[in-house]
């Protein structure tokens, strides 16, 4: 196979890993069993709003997974070859996104404790500062497609710090406030990478 | 890489996703365990009998999903780019896809009961909503492949619309009749994407 | 995106719900947990003997499904194209391989009994005639790839006929003597196949 | 199809599969629930520390699985075709690889006990030998692509001995010392690799 196969085959397993992550995110909820009763109506309602916690972390993994995607596409999409260099540092990051299942889940089943939710928010901090790590590795002038737009480049390593940055913030909320709130803060992600882009352009 | 190769990466993506979310439904039935008795062929026969909803939801939802992923293959077709505007509806579309094997066990662990069925029509209706309106932004003349049949195009537009109407209809019958019932209405699925086609060639 | 590309999407998706599939036997193995106690060397390998059964349902249903793939792999291997006729054969062909998983588990945790084994092997038996359906309706002169080798095609055609044989011998030979030796006929199917090819070519 | 067409799909088939079973691991971990409690935080803790096993087994076995696709990767890298005689070879690789999250699930769940240790050392051995007999088969002149380095193909058939070597000695250690020191053995696979390399170029 020629470079450019081997570059696509090694971004389509990256896609294959994130694609299962984020489809078996659905798979850790535990679908309730309702008893035949008069009471069944309310009782459907009420195991679906105790369901909500896990409804939430299925629907903020989704898009964090989908952003660490959308982040690989793109940077990816920036490139014409590769070599055996990237290999671990992408798979370390795949690891730290294929365990993203595991700690979104044991947040969502112990809803408003400190620790799960600190748990996830580390989880998402390791993965981000790994992805940050994987970007400034492949965004190296001797793999770049010729004639890719500088400033496209420089976007891609500043946004990259976004999702470290609210993690961490999460982190003190999660702390300072209650623990809940800190999922808040992750919805801040689409607005903490827009004010990250338009700081950088001003510099 | 080139654009026709970020085209197909976004692609791949989505359909792993399909293909994860299609096959996780049976890792929703429970296997039955039979004790060895002298009524074991009896007592078989009873857990796959009561399995039924199972193995019908089963199949309900592959065909649905299918019918997701055969649309999609037909729109992309079409297509000869996209652009960063797509990233962010595809990846809500698939959260919905994603969600479905969830409201597809909940549905069938739960026969004939209102709100699971309710639950599940609702979430067919929203991930059709989202398919929608995807397939909307998606066929628009700067993306579409030069000499695509404006009548393929038009026909499209039209039958996507096939779901959200059934899910609707699904809900009512599920209200006023029997909630099982509801499921028999979505196999007209077929019939009514007939029905739409007909009636956009007359206007 | 052109038709071979197309192509390539559809055979794509295919694949991904082969491996998927494939994969998800595992899942439905029950990982024992053993009591840390003097004994535990022989609860171990007690707990792992209890799961013989399992392992070869996973064994012997990993290799059917690999031989779906390979037999898929090798007919759209001589096309040159596809239309839309062949979407839902394919996707039913898909739903009767994603429903393997569940007859392998439901046979594997009820040993040697007759319903569960005959369960699994109509599930085969079905996927098999779904197989052969689809098979003869892609083999078609207006789909193959010019040049394509007569012979093989014939030879496809004949050796797609031994799954469905091989299931019905083991159907009968389950309901004549143990159910677990029908398992034993499933191992005969390289050899059916290869019967099944000379005899095509004394013809 | 065209030839090299074949051989990327039969390259993808073995990508999705490893991609699956890497990221299966994570489904295999129990999510802990924690009693809301004033001793929350110590609890969340405790079932923290209690999953250290999982957590460790899943890091190992997700580099594990990690370095065979990385190995597949560059094997296949090498080549310009492949052919029938491939197809069961690989098969069965992958199925000891689809194997991997039981075994990994098997040892994780019972700590420091002797079997489940073995169990998975000896579940990686004989993934480790079908990858070495794979090797061989697929790194014969007449499908490589030509003007590849011969001394590339030597490094290959050279390394894809560590896995082997490795399980071997830890098996060893897991016999002779506790066996949750045979994981440690596991850690030193890079090592291994390096000593063999220069042991070969020596030769």
């Amino acid at each position: 196979m020629r470079e450019d196969k081997l570059l696509e085959r090694f971004v389509f397993f990256s896609d294959a890993v994130f694609a299962i992550a984020i489809t078996l995110l659905i798979v850790e909820i535990h679908v309730p069993h309702i008893a035949r009763a008069p009471t069944e109506v309310h009782d459907a309602l009420q195991a679906l709003a105790n369901n909500l916690p896990n409804f939430i972390g299925f629907g903020v993994s989704f898009a964090v997974i989908g952003a660490f995607w959308a982040m690989h596409h793109r940077v990816f999409g920036l490139l014409a070859r590769h070599d055996q260099s990237f290999v671990w540092p992408n798979l370390i990051l795949l690891m730290a996104i294929a365990f993203l299942p595991f700690s979104t889940a044991f947040m969502s089943e112990n809803t408003n404790q400190v620790v799960p939710h600190l748990f996830y928010l580390i989880s998402l901090l390791i993965a981000g500062l790994l992805q940050a790590s994987l970007v400034r590795r492949a965004l190296r002038p001797q793999y770049l497609t010729a004639g890719v737009d500088p400033g496209a480049v420089t976007a891609i390593r500043t946004r990259v710090w976004a999702l470290p940055i609210v993690s961490v913030i999460g982190m003190i909320v999660c702390l300072m406030t209650r623990p809940a709130y800190s999922i808040l803060v992750l919805l801040t992600l689409p607005i903490a990478v827009r004010l990250l882009i338009r700081w950088s352009r001003r510099r």
